[in-house]
């Protein structure tokens, strides 16, 4: 029997971490992932701008691939254009900040969290404001060599622990010379949860570390209203995953899947213009 | 009295690092510098997309701001595109691939030569291809992690003579396993000038650096017929340059300064489409 189709949207393959997670909550769903990867990196581009590339693939996932639903994995979408998507297209729209937001709230004791994420997120500062509105203190800080580093397959790499620490105790100086007490990690960019082992070691102790990308799958199984998450149990086989790209496939295949965890298969060419 | 009008183009503001070598020789020309900031990276783009932006680009320069002559500070355009260029503007264009070629078999007694470059340009195998041409062997490596490192400003950093240190050690690790003695090592990327003193301190007793922006500059200078170079001694007062980006002049005027070397002054926002 088959579940819901889900559309996933990145501006690359980032996103990928955030559809791992979904198919691990929700195996029996049907996912179609699309990366935008002839216009990325979003960041570095205006917001009109963005809101218009991310309504067209929006558009693209729930009119012509029947995505009855849209998870927006890609955190300066998510900052910058969920209006813009939610007015694109008529289905439930979910963006990974929020999830974020709210799995900090729900660990932190001090009310004082931490944000590593990409230049252009801290720019937004879409989860400084979405911490406020949760009565918590947001302290963001741009980790601009983290994606490259990943990338290129340091995950687990000497230069990369250095990198880390060296964000982190730039983080924590500010935070304490602020009289801050951070107790919570937020990975705000969907490269990071391949960080995730390096960062458990590096952060201090009594410090959570939150992933984006689980917290968004929690909330979309949540809003699936049980019914897909109750019968995970049974579900067998392969997940049916389709994934697009708007460029350089070449790319996606080879680094995909190590973010989605199983092969990827065949990537998708598809014209967006633009 | 004017220089001739120079247009100088970029995917980025990386191409700075030319135009620095440029006013350098030519204190009397005039410049319009155009960094195609809303389309980048070209490096993950098809060689027709690629084409399209760069001709695109190339006419502005030429037919709106009254460029006689094109310098391509863009190793990948210059790989993939200056046939494109060529054929879009009737002025002559000089990219910046041929010259290091040309600057490293100057240099080199062994003939083995190696590049340090980007992903695409490394994919694009024009180096290799130009050092062909003249009877050396080029080994070429992708040194994704340079730009990010240099974006962040760790220009004189330990993390990077350690990221700068691997790179080399594997490359010359692998040209040796193959029986070559590499004895030149050309910057195939405009951002890497600004690492020149680190590759300086890292490269092993008897290899020469060669930096494709400086000996670009050389061959355009020389191509202007020696009549501004003539005159480059009675110059005087500041250079004349206008920088045009296609989005986010914020990071370019931020940026922009460290690979020039002087402030960049105001950057003109302008719309290419797409």
């Amino acid at each position: 029997m088959s579940g819901p189709v889900i559309g996933v949207f990145d501006s690359g393959f980032g996103g990928l971490t955030v559809l791992r997670a979904l198919v691990e909550r929700l195996p029996q769903a049907e996912f179609v992932f699309l990366g935008d990867t002839a216009r990325l990196p979003y960041g570095s581009k205006s917001q009109r701008t963005i809101a218009r590339y991310a309504a067209e693939s929006a558009r693209f996932l729930v009119e012509r691939q029947g995505a009855k639903s849209l998870v927006i994995a890609c955190n300066t979408a998510s900052a910058l254009a969920l209006d813009a998507i939610e007015a694109a297209v008529p289905v439930p729209v979910i963006g990974v900040i929020e999830p974020g937001a709210e799995a900090a709230a729900g660990q932190t004791k001090t009310g004082d969290v931490m944000v590593m994420a990409t230049e252009a997120t801290v720019a937004s500062h879409a989860y400084a404001a979405a911490c406020q509105r949760r009565g918590l203190h947001g302290i963001e800080k741009a980790c601009p060599l983290l994606v490259p580093l990943v990338e290129e397959g340091w995950t687990d790499h000497a230069v990369t622990e250095q990198v880390v620490r060296i964000y982190l105790d730039e983080m924590l100086a500010e935070a304490r010379a602020a009289g801050q007490q951070p107790d919570a990690l937020v990975l705000g960019c969907t490269h990071y949860p391949l960080l995730r082992p390096v960062l458990e070691r590096t952060v201090p102790p009594g410090v959570t570390v939150i992933d984006s990308a689980e917290a968004t799958a929690q909330r979309v199984a949540i809003a699936m209203a049980g019914q897909a998450e109750s019968r995970a149990a049974e579900a067998a086989g392969m997940p049916r995953i389709r994934c697009f790209a708007t460029d350089s496939v070449a790319k996606f295949e080879r680094l995909g899947s190590r973010f989605l965890g199983r092969p990827v298969g065949t990537v998708e060419l598809i014209d967006l213009g633009g």
